[in-house]
């Protein structure tokens, strides 16, 4: 029988087989490391406590790991009116417990296959990533989107003629490649704001940009709600907005701020300090504390924002990089000849600016935070935190509510799994 | 300057550069292998095709290595007015197309390293799993789920009394363990319904688990659009349905039917015959296919789903499962010793059935393909598929639509970035 199923749905781990840690869930932490009493030394033969129940199954001598077992116990929900609950007359109340003893048997289950079936998807189906560039024209958006994805993906090697005229108006266009590396399969997509604080008027001028982001959110949730069932939609929301600063070893200018304010609810937004080679390390580092200076006092939250670190190492990491932005960049997609070594770079009579060198400036650490380890982190917070947002802000303006009434009642009443306390009670609730 | 940003954040890519491959995407997949005209092998320096931009950046000898790049020009949005299409006068029309030619920089981006901040993210947060088990007393639900799990995860494991009576009504009890394997760290959560099908009258006796199923949805949306912005939501929505079916070798009973019928369109049903090892290998086989052509006839669309195959590999790894479906499954969390090694298995008189033997029962199938490779699909189908259904009925059962009617044609105009064509137009939309 063995040959009913295929090779490939029954994949060796690549790991090698360890015995499973079974834990309690915490109140404090979804996956705490261990939860009060629960330990991998704890053996399974151990006596549990009072109340516990008593391990099933048979462990010889041959079967020397244990390890502890713990649980949560959820709400129990009658049907048709006869009830009775088994350690407390409550009702719409639920607890969960934890407790240590218990046992596992022998073998590996599987569990951490999750990653490789998340590879494997991740190979198989690609991912979009989409990004903004916004900022007058001149600061280098489409140059420095050509560095970051060393290749010519910008709206201007994609057709345009280079020698297009600034737009009246703020004009959204936008340009997709697929590019691929190590075989996973990004489709980019470009977003470029031409004419965007070019004219003598600039009220408004974000408006159009605005719009273009909630129209993505309004596109995805359509495709969401849509009656032919998809098991993937295609993603065109704006997942990052490179906001270009321009380098006037000044101060941000009024429609910097304006942008940044309205836009940063709506999109992760990573403010970057344009042609930085235009000034020296000393301008550059002053002008950098000042803008940050600036950005505090404006309120605006910029990608990573603070109020998203899911723990401490999070927020060590993002403070680290808060307190490095905005990066102050240089793009090119020219090669030199440095030291024997090919590099990108933009050559004056006084030397070749590296835009991949840190000492030269800051590009390395933008393209390293954006794409080799903040990309996944840009998507999510796009997908939980802006797209909610936006959907939250539409159904408030809506006269009637969308979802029936009763909503936060019955959520009240099945808050139960995840949540921890000493007592087990079991409880029913009315039907 | 290297040192403003913390080390974490330049993770070192753990494969060799390669040079990144870039296509444009086709309308018939949104990442095809490669699009018309395109390959890696093209030249940078291959002279564009009419009406193509001609690459730019320097390439001289030692940067040998060339590909191709295509691209899909979006549309652009005008803004106060005053608009004139580029290339034809065409308004609230958009295409993209495809073209070889184009070049890249050297060296490596990072676009694979999305494998690894997914892997990092699911080593930290873990995942969230639920399942559900259903089918009248007495047919090893606890038991099957303890041996897959390797661990008492069940309900009667977990506290309640193993002399328990039959209920009077389906109830429904949860049980919640953090298992964790090879750093991975899985909450699980194992949704029982004592009751279910033990009654003198059975109608109806679906209510009360399509409500829990319901609820959980209910409860995630609330999530969603609450106020209180987070990144990670609790999912408690039941990924997996196992139904368990008598090991009659008779034919299905009609509550099974109607039980499939009715839930099949919110949550993964996967059907099991249970106590197999009370069936001879060819009594077990004449039994499978006759279920699955009675499941055939009641149009039952158990997991994993025909219609969500999302092209020919997964279509043929799939139909094989569905072939072999439902898996005749024998569960024990009771060791022996058979030929000098530990195994989970039921003694009887004549024999150890030994359950992870695919020789003697398909249980091994079973726990493959719902833990080692399907997992993460079954929690896709369930976000995807399951919940938005659940959302869209919900939206259609109100009166007043809860998203503006201008949805439509706005998604119209703005659908235009994963289509490819032939002609390049830049087209502007009023505002």
């Amino acid at each position: 029988m063995s040959d009913v199923v295929p090779p490939e749905v029954r994949p060796k781990p690549a790991v090698p087989a360890k015995p499973p840690n079974v834990g309690a869930p915490s109140p404090s932490s979804p996956f705490p490391p261990q939860g009060p009493g629960i330990g991998g030394g704890v053996g399974v033969s151990a006596p549990p406590p009072s109340g516990i129940p008593v391990p099933i199954g048979s462990h010889g001598p041959g079967h020397p790991i244990g390890h502890a077992i713990g649980h949560a116990v959820g709400h129990s929900a009658g049907h048709g009116g006869s009830h009775a609950a088994a350690h407390s007359g409550s009702h719409s109340h639920t607890t969960s417990h934890s407790s240590g003893g218990g046992s596992t048997l022998l073998g590996y289950i599987g569990i951490d296959t999750i990653i490789e079936q998340m590879r494997k998807k991740t190979m198989k189906t690609g991912f979009d990533f989409n990004i903004m560039v916004v900022g007058h024209s001149g600061l280098g958006k489409s140059t420095l989107v050509n560095t970051l994805f060393k290749s010519q993906v910008s709206r201007r090697s994609a057709g345009w003629a280079r020698d297009e005229k600034i737009p009246k108006t703020v004009e959204i266009k936008s340009v997709s490649h697929v590019i691929e590396e190590g075989g996973v399969k990004m489709k980019l997509t470009v977003v470029d704001t031409p004419g965007f604080g070019d004219q003598i008027n600039n009220d408004n001028c974000w408006e159009p940009i605005s719009k273009y982001i909630n129209e993505q959110y309004e596109k995805f949730l359509k495709e969401e709600v849509n009656i032919t069932r998809k098991k993937r939609i295609p993603d065109t929301r704006v997942h990052c907005c490179i906001y270009f600063i321009s380098p006037t070893g000044h101060s941000l200018r009024q429609l910097d701020t304006e942008f940044m304010k309205r836009l940063s609810h709506s999109v992760n937004i990573i403010p970057v300090i344009a042609k930085a080679d235009t000034m020296t390390i000393e301008e550059r580092q002053e002008f950098k504390q000042r803008v940050r200076k600036e950005l505090e006092m404006s309120g605006i939250e910029f990608y990573p924002q603070k109020e998203f670190d899911e723990d401490m190492e999070d927020k060590s990491d993002n403070d680290k990089i808060r307190e490095a932005m905005p990066f102050a960049v240089v793009g090119s997609d020219k090669e030199y000849q440095v030291n024997g070594k090919r590099v990108l770079g933009r050559k004056t009579a006084w030397g070749i600016v590296e835009v991949e060198n840190p000492n030269h400036c800051e590009f390395a650490q933008l393209r390293d935070f954006l794409i080799r380890s903040h990309l996944q982190d840009l998507k999510e917070v796009t997908h939980n935190i802006h797209y909610e947002t936006y959907i939250r802000d539409l159904t408030r303006m809506e006269v009637c509510t969308p979802y029936p009434p009763t909503i936060p009642k019955k959520a009240t009443c099945s808050q139960s799994v995840s949540q921890g306390s000493s007592d087990r009670v079991r409880v029913r609730t009315e039907q």
